[in-house]
């Protein structure tokens, strides 16, 4: 195996506050260390089409704050047909690119796998998602900076909710995984959340409707994982049906969770992983994601961060049931 | 007319950041000038019933900063018969109040206009709503806050916009007065408004749209102000039909707008109207709301303050249209 | 005279947030009528030393919600000789800009007026200075965003004085100006506020402290512009001579009063501002600042502008005192 | 060992976000559990005054998101005297409190282990301070919150440096730990941290500067932990005297960095060490600090969170070396 010179970067997928902050870290760590940075933009996209362009530290300078990622982001369909991995893989070759950093959520990952076995091509995957739902990392670059928007969002929700005397679904991000909608419920002292990990199904929110009531507390929040069945409007309906005399809305945050300048937390795991991924191609690592665990950075072969379920902390139910009474 | 001694207070319709600091004003400046102050809770119906309570300054102490109204408020049905502002009247009586403070939008002032004749009761209105659709202020209480909180859901939107070369639309609250959407718009550099007041029907918006193509504009924000026919998600379908190769999203900010910390200028504001209140009973004004116009507070009719109609500043239209280019 | 086609920008003195709101629409607004737009770097010592860049639209996008200047800034020796001056007329010439609009405080509109006079060249002011005293217009570029940053250290700070019940004099901006102590006092809450306005000196600080005392007021806050002389060191030292058993602090905020985000406020009152200076230009106004008053956009001679001295409302002193007990 | 039936709890030290977010849940998770809860104002102060008060549900409504501590909080003398844990110990008897848990520092948990093994008194231990630096917990509570308002104060700050191309020399707290000054200028993007932990010495500084100067940096940030010798105002007095060319400016962040509103993170866990403190209480354990490390709630012996280092990651200073290039 030839030693690596040129490093390509690139963000795929849902955009994540902190991704800015791993691509300055990669491209610092890797001109400091040697190597050559060729940034891909939009994703899988912009590797099959050519977008490619080198990078100096100025590329990055004063990014380390904004939300979203200057190299832009897409879900690539062109790259789940072997057509459009072959085109990138030519494109790689032609920009004498010999290791790629993809910061992604879990498809973005599973795409750097397919293509690191199908071309035997040095893939380093960072976790870029608001979810927190990849394997092998405590936290994914994002989810820290989602959780402070949510709490805030509900804080704000709140003023309202108490003064009017009202109950309210707020459906926040989460479709497959209840991190988001748990421990943002615990942040913000809301009465209930729904996540796809519980089996609260609506006659356990009656239940707890009903207790609540009797406790006379008079306004009440309930965050929802987003559901294509049962959202957040689903369940305000049949609480609306069951409990006639209740004031129930629904809002719905939708895309201004991913945004906005990225927390300490989410730059320093962004900053530390994208140090850790430059070290990886140092030390010889390939097809792995970089996490940071235990507060260690560590690596995770990529087919591990992928496969495996992120385990839900059950316990974490019972902390919101004794904090709302 | 004898000396008004005891000074009512109560807060309408829906909540707005600052009127915390209203109550607390008025509580504190009452105090100060040797007025005994009552709280009503739960806006009219409040009084109605009879929920009544004496205010040291201890009881609003630590509020100015608080979202929302520690006095709850509503939208009183109650208070639109007859019967009701009998009650209301039979209460104000029984608790010794001379003169009643309401802090609210449109609605929650005319009632208080109509109570005030009705019974040849001192009534003093503050401006508290978020729209900022009252005459003879420049700003009503809440208006800042709100203002503030659009533009920085709108900067964390913009994040995924660009990441994403999206368009979207995001409706904010202002069903018959386009300030909020017009001045977010541009606070937060959006490409365009869509707003009651003005002409733009969705034809200009597909010029609009096309203008910004030529461009080569790849995401682009549009506010627009809630509305029952054609709100963000009508604008959205329409252009989804017009140009069916746009990634079009829609957020709607919904309850979120109203809640969270207040200002400094609604803080101030509110305060400053809060002390102007007391002032104007011990000068003898009734039936005026405090304002406050060229940094100045002034009395305004309730009257006035009802019936005209806010002008909207058309020349903040060319604003937006040269800033958007 | 002939018709303006090439306007200059800078930004000169302390910087203030909106100053890139500003710049962001004399460019587009430049623009959108037709004029060529060049951009000075680091006030007037760029105008020296001929560091000029013409400007597009591009480079001014996405910088409306950033603070500083993008355009950097400093307070220029250089441009006090006639030397200096001369240095900057000639590239003003050799740069065909015919018409130059200077963003800053007091100190930057006198060198502005100055120099046009000199030369009889086409000037424009922007008021953009954190301590809100310019003559003529209701609120400088930047003052908002201050007055809500100083407002939200209060409020952090008060969290640290109520839990330990200590007395707090906490240092502000504004050496000759006492709009941001007295409003930031009013909208945090402060228990007094100390400007070179008033005549306030230590025994009615005194006064006031013994006043608290009896009131069993266990912490306090006292908001003090800063002074060679007389700042929050010397208040704070003098009370604990006076009250040697009250934990008394110390806290100079300094040059975190000057950054962040601007509020919408003042990337609105920017935005108006830029597009009225391009207006002026075509009106063939010269000479003149651009103000925001009564919520109308005005044209106030330079002169008038610096010479005469903004009315501070001595009322506020009345709102304090009275909201403070 | 008779069952425990009534709780104490108190906060202790200096006062740090995410406290009150502690005192509710060890109140609600007591209560549903079915102790009585009696709350001690200032600290052991308190506890030998006699300053307890029961504590219901609502005496915890609405404070997860406040900063401070409702309890009042200080550092004790008395009860560093044989004569004060009497008192206080004759207080819990008179009281029928049990068990004691204690939110504070090490200075404060170190009180408690004396007095727990004096008296043979069941306490417990939570992590409450920013400075991170307590043993066998990822992080203490309070910790996250300050590194993101620090953060926050030096991405202001940095918009005056690079307007002006100054060097700032930001003073945080850590007097004996540097997680806070490292952290913060990793979040950041500062180019340089001087902690107590590491040999930096003023020559490391100044070929750092020399470095940058090189590189043809124009502004810099230096971010210092707080010393009674080499504080912000040695380096910066330092480096004036070597670089007179350079405008180096010095912010001390001071009081502010301990108040505000807490981060998502800060209100987690401590709403986690909350339940888990009563959950240790009813497993029979005592004298444990609770804490989270690696996402688990974890009890370890007060002796060993006190006596032991936190280790200080060395890594974390080649991760800045490496992205401030």
């Amino acid at each position: 195996m030839a030693r690596i010179k040129t490093i390509g970067i690139l963000t795929s997928g849902g955009d994540a506050p902190g991704m800015n902050a791993a691509i300055r870290a990669v491209t610092r760590a890797g001109i400091f260390n040697g190597f050559t940075i060729k940034a891909i933009y939009r994703g899988f996209d912009g590797l099959i089409s050519g977008h490619v362009k080198p990078f100096t530290t100025e590329n990055v300078s004063g990014i380390i704050g904004q939300g979203g990622t200057i190299l832009k982001t897409a879900r690539s369909k062109a790259f789940m047909t072997e057509e459009g991995r072959q085109k990138a893989y030519d494109n790689l070759i032609k920009e004498g690119i010999d290791a790629l950093i993809v910061i992604g959520g879990n498809g973005s990952l599973t795409g750097a796998m397919t293509f690191a076995k199908e071309y035997d091509f040095c893939c380093i995957g960072l976790p870029g998602t608001i979810d927190n739902d990849l394997y092998g990392t405590d936290n994914t670059i994002g989810y820290d900076t989602t959780l402070n928007t949510i709490m805030e969002c509900v804080d704000r929700i709140r003023d309202t909710a108490q003064s009017h005397e009202r109950i309210f679904f707020i459906e926040v991000m989460g479709r497959d995984a209840g991190f988001l909608a748990q421990n943002s419920a615990i942040a913000s002292g809301a009465e209930a959340a729904i996540i796809p990990e519980d089996s609260t199904d609506v006659d356990q929110l009656s239940r707890f409707m009903e207790r609540g009531i009797r406790k006379s507390k008079k306004s009440c929040i309930v965050i929802v994982s987003e559901s294509p069945k049962c959202g957040a409007m689903y369940y305000s309906e049949r609480v609306k049906n069951e409990f006639p005399n209740f004031d129930v809305r629904v809002t719905i945050l939708g895309h201004l969770q991913r945004g906005g300048r990225p927390s300490a937390r989410d730059r320093i795991i962004a900053s530390r992983m994208g140090v850790g991924a430059v070290e990886a191609l140092i030390q010889g690592q390939r097809n792995i994601m970089v996490g940071v665990r235990n507060n260690e950075v560590v690596y995770v072969p990529l087919s591990e961060a992928i496969r495996s379920d992120k385990p839900f902390d059950m316990k974490l139910i019972k902390v919101l049931d004794e904090l709302s009474i």
